[in-house]
């Protein structure tokens, strides 16, 4: 069993024209075979594939510009594509349409050092980012995880681990480029640092999910690679513990990197998946940057703080293979959670509160995922407040499908029961617009719905994503 | 001669009925003295005086959403009113109407101390929230100079001379509680740390200058009060190298609470108005903030770049008093000003560029004073690249009157031409908006007006400012 998603019905008349336009225009970068189309409908998640009418393939903003315009004129939707690593599907296409694949504009364009910023096209990769940023001694921080795009990471206000210094991308994109349903192409700001000269459309855009514009290249800000890191593992004798350990580090001054709950089965997941032999208990995992001796200051004030809740030993290290080796395997704990239940299906939940309420919302759900026999393990970014449990469901036993949607479903209902909300850094998509009015209220959804309208009055954009217009 | 503010012709049929009706449910707290009215018209700037017909003092977010009610079944504009310290005419009523002034919904809400975050009346003004804050360890640490009131900073997307360390209002608001145009009232977030939950309409009201919605509260990121706090001032030979000394510390991750910039002359009015007996040449002021140890690292740090580049030496003191000393004559330097030339008129720029031409922006700017023969004092937040002159101008004198224009036009269009911004913290108001479109383009400018058209459509929100309509 499949979780059916929302479609919409829409004219298709003049959908077969706009790909004959599109095809002459842009040659064999234009695909309409079944597998493509299929891959580039979401599969991340337990939302059905919906596959375009085609793909095409951009080199420039003026592709992109001039693709608008022809599906404008066919009324025909279109979707921005990275890598295709979003949870929520929100590169399906339920009406059917273009999907615009941004595989051929992933270069690093420009890097101005003095500046700490870069201009990168839409396609780019972070680690490819990263990659070339590299004898610069300057790195792009934002780390979901995924190896996604910076289109795609600036269109779901991505963030991930170090999000607690370094911010989510609302914070680390300077201005963007671009092509709006009209067929315009605007830059949302300059380079400046700062700007007070009208609205801030570099964050209307961050986090529209492609339902605002098309995203064809970026202006973001850098970080200097950090002159020294130390990280490690401190086990706590509880998930408050642990949390309270978090806010203490914080309260406290600290400014730690990354630091990360996992409860006892998502260690073991790890250690089945990275024999990394960790303790199998609440654990966080913490990372510091600074110099040598400021790395070292943070992970021994942390130690204490952790003594002082019950916690510990902390076991850290400044020694990179060391530390590299526990954060491959935090970040393959995705991967690693298909070992607790070969062939499962994955489907991760992402709600965020206040870090005063976190230690009682990840409690209190840990209780309701024992109630409602799923297996899911916890991973969560506490600095932030935000937590994903990597469900685990067999999809053709349409009893514990049901069991595992009662449990995300309470999992937001006791989010925003807390002033937190149903996604902190996933995004909405199709996956969480039933909870948009529940999170925002009518009239905040009604101002978001007026804004879509008045940018893309023909609802072209990445329609039946993000916010219901029904 | 005051130079004269942008009008346009409204019906103002509705307004004695509406000023009838808001007597009628305000008592007294609705007044149409000449005197008072005068007062909400701004006055800081050049621009000349355009009186409200009415102000009104509201106590509750239901106060205001009621205002909003009946003005809006009018038609009448409604301009939202703080302290009245903004500097480009953002409180007048070129088109008439109401201004509602925040004087009494000035009230500390909560502390979530656990969540560093508070909740705030938009009219409580930054001074008096610390006033308030100072026993729980944490302060607002946004400081535009003025003591402004949060909405108004939230509005005008306020910043500072701490800005690079702790960012602008963007940076540090959470959520805002904003009655519509059309009388709803909505909370544009939750509280939690982060969210992906749909368009980010906590930063897209942050400044929009009152002309999307008026903030009745807002909830503000707080931050640890420093440990300890180092301070100092040091000579440059030229602007170039104190420019440099900046983008080099920021570079080596120094992370630099506040990095002022003051020309000889700004240097100059500060020893007359407050007797610092500082070297009257180009000058940084430095303050880093941290434990004892850091601030004293930082500091050596900071005086070894600046020897590096030809400047020095370094006069540095983690003193609270000496420190505080130096610091107060720089928030006055707007006033130690007027003693350079007393009686005339302060006009205020306000350029941003990335700081890799910021050196060469200011040093261009300081051949064009001096050409322009305008008495004009420069402070820069060069961590930002962000300066202001502050033209001391004879409003009397046409020509002037004229040179100054020429200049603050040249400036801009030399900021623009380097990537930068006309505004980097002060808004655009009446005073910016003829460079919105030589700044952001036509297509951009279109989907702000969009934008603004959608969520007020009878333009009665703040009319006349930032972006034209017409």
């Amino acid at each position: 069993m499949i979780v059916s998603a929302a479609t919409k019905s829409r004219s298709s008349d003049g959908y077969a024209a706009a790909i004959g336009e599109l095809s002459a225009a842009f040659g064999n970068r234009v695909v309409t075979s079944q597998a493509v189309r299929e891959q580039h409908g979401n599969t991340v998640t337990w939302i059905a594939n919906q596959p375009p009418d085609a793909v095409v393939f951009p080199q420039s903003t003026a592709d992109v510009q001039q693709i608008v315009r022809i599906c404008s004129n066919h009324g025909m939707p279109i979707i921005p594509y990275g890598v295709g690593s979003s949870l929520e599907g929100h590169v399906n296409a339920p009406q059917g349409g273009v999907s615009i694949d941004f595989r051929d504009m992933n270069q690093l364009l420009t890097v101005h050092a003095e500046d700490l910023d870069c201009v990168v096209q839409a396609g780019i990769t972070r680690k490819a980012l990263n990659a070339q940023l590299r004898d610069s001694g300057l790195f792009f921080p934002i780390d979901p995880g995924a190896d996604a795009s910076l289109g795609g990471m600036a269109s779901t206000r991505a963030s991930g681990t170090n999000a607690v210094r370094y911010g989510t991308m609302k914070d680390n994109v300077i201005a963007m480029k671009v092509v709006l349903a009209n067929g315009e192409v605007i830059d949302t700001a300059r380079r400046a640092k700062k700007t007070s000269a009208g609205y801030d459309l570099t964050r209307l855009m961050v986090g529209s999910e492609g339902t605002l514009g098309i995203i064809t290249e970026l202006t973001l800000k850098l970080s200097g690679i950090p002159e020294a890191i130390s990280g490690g593992r401190c086990p706590f004798p509880s998930v408050e513990a642990a949390c309270n350990a978090a806010i203490t580090t914080i309260q406290a001054g600290i400014p730690v990197a990354r630091i990360e709950l996992l409860d006892a089965l998502q260690v073991r997941a790890l250690n089945i998946a990275s024999q990394v032999g960790l303790p199998e208990t609440t654990l966080l995992l913490m990372e510091f940057h600074g110099t040598e001796a400021s790395v070292a200051e943070q992970a021994t004030r942390f130690g204490e703080i952790a003594e002082d809740l019950g916690g510990g030993p902390f076991v850290w290290t400044a020694v990179a293979e060391e530390r590299t080796k526990l954060w491959e395997a935090r970040h393959n704990a995705a991967m690693a959670n298909f070992k607790l239940r070969p062939g499962a299906a994955i489907v991760a939940t992402d709600v965020c509160v206040p870090i005063s309420r976190l230690a009682e919302c990840v409690t209190a759900t840990q209780a309701d995922i024992a109630e409602s026999r799923i297996i899911a393990p916890i991973v969560g970014h506490v600095g932030d407040g935000n937590f994903h449990l990597t469900m685990l469901i067999d999809l053709s036993d349409a009893d514990e499908v049901k069991r595992a949607e009662g449990l995300s479903g309470r999992l937001v209902d006791r989010a925003l029961a807390m002033d937190g909300t149903c996604t902190g850094e996933h995004g909405v998509g199709q996956g969480k617009m039933k909870y948009m009015k529940a999170e925002h209220g009518a009239a905040a959804v009604a101002a978001m719905v007026a804004i879509k309208q008045a940018l893309d009055p023909q609802n072209i954009l990445n329609p039946g994503k993000m916010i219901a217009q029904d």
